[in-house]
């Protein structure tokens, strides 16, 4: 409780940290290594920090989509260098491409694509499943322990909570024919500002943490080697990941030794805000 | 029925007359224009073509999963070139970028992955809706009658049936709180062959037909814009688009000028062969 005592602890990191880019020049940018349990940089944190390097090339323009590939697994212990190629900048859109590279070589590669905020159409949305709120959830580690404690690292200032299988409807466990979905709660419990681009970005860092594990939910016994393939991203209205936000995610289909998840995530006033999907090798090892 | 007449009648255009690539020298190739009653490229085709291209410069690997951009409208009656870069090549997995031209114009990016079929994991998909089939279905046309002249010539040697609204139960119409889902059967008519990669770009060209205009389905009084943004597809299993094929289709959510829309398809067997996701404009008029 001293001072010195404040300042020997290790500074508590946060996902600011993580989107905290250092400009290199003319469309090129650092995106900061964090401290990380994992050996092999977390999916989330490259997309993430793309995304933020695209944002800070354009201007009166909101990210809308975005689609990824990973090419290599990152060091988790190295900074990535991402360059940004400007595609098309029209009245309505822009575009960008994004590519991530360490030590030379290009682990990632994106898409993303901009949209101005002054286009009217129709409304629609699917509804939020009526699922118990994060008040009624369980801490995410107690379904997941034994990552736990990796897992405590990366997911920093970020509040992570499951509601239990028991409390679901069998119509919310399996809607429409489909393998078991999977309800998050997430919240970003630091100073997250009003940057809607900020959000996005944080969005898109909390988005890799759960999703490709859906596919596995009716597979528990099996031992598989797994990684991310790509990630892709429809942001569809604005998000605040400093309030409690829904993810509805479920694995349509694997075989072959991939598989593919979708996530959709809503506010707690029932609006989607984004739309999620990801798919991932998840093979047997040889 | 005489010689003469035959000869003279207009050749029948097929789906083979858009994916007859030329190639160009080193990872180049020339897309075919084929006869349009569109004064724009059909996004399909474009997305087929480049795949084409992609699938042309890779052995031993399967198409997984492709995400492609549009960023100009095309012009149907000139050809596109195409230029793929090789990404990386790895034992399991090939990625290409793509990118199409006109005029020297960029008009549309992709990037597709490849992964060779020796891998195994865990197996599920989302089930087939229990919708009544292809003899019962009716002519699409008879649903979309006022862009019927224009449609049938681009949709060339395909069979397209709706299933009709009535013949659905409320759940097989709105599952899961989803706005109004679409049921239609596909089927070429004509002699597709064997090959795997032919089969995919085929479905690459049909899945642009209707999915986007599943977004309009509970809108159809709007007079709107409406342009492709996006095109992603999952190919899950394989694929054979000379036996029918059923899309399911919905729209998960639309707003500020932009509509998402979803599929699922598969095949007669029950099996989920592709996922599809497209993103519109679609917006009102200023």
């Amino acid at each position: 409780m001293t001072t010195s005592d404040s300042t020997s602890a290790p500074k508590e990191q946060s996902v600011h940290d993580v989107l905290d880019m250092k400009p290199l020049g003319d469309r090129k940018f650092l995106g900061p290594s964090v401290p990380s349990a994992f050996t092999r940089t977390f999916g989330g944190q490259v997309v993430a920090q793309a995304l933020r390097a695209a944002q800070l090339t354009v201007e009166g323009k909101r990210a809308h989509s975005l689609h990824s590939y990973f090419l290599e697994g990152g060091i988790a212990a190295q900074p990535i260098e991402f360059e940004v190629e400007h595609v098309r900048d029209g009245r309505t859109f822009s575009c960008r491409r994004v590519e991530g590279f360490q030590n030379g070589k290009r682990m990632m590669i994106m898409t993303v694509n901009f949209h101005h905020d002054k286009d009217r159409g129709p409304e629609h949305a699917t509804a939020m499943p009526h699922v118990p709120g994060p008040e009624e959830a369980i801490d995410h580690l107690e379904i997941r322990p034994r990552s736990a404690q990796k897992r405590k690292l990366d997911w920093m200032d970020w509040d992570i909570r499951a509601v239990e299988e028991s409390k679901l409807t069998e119509e919310q466990l399996h809607p429409a024919g489909q393998g078991t979905h999977q309800y998050l709660w997430f919240k970003n419990t630091g100073v997250m500002g009003d940057d809607q681009d900020v959000h996005q970005a944080a969005l898109t860092y909390l988005s890799d943490m759960t999703l490709l594990y859906t596919a596995l939910l009716d597979h528990p016994e099996q031992e598989l080697q797994v990684a991310s393939l790509d990630h892709a991203m429809w942001f569809l209205r604005p998000v605040r990941v400093d309030e409690w936000l829904l993810v509805d995610q479920y694995s349509p289909s694997a075989g072959g030794g991939v598989g593919l998840t979708k996530g959709n995530v809503f506010n707690q006033q029932g609006e989607l805000v984004a739309v999620l999907s990801q798919e991932g090798l998840m093979r047997e090892p040889n």
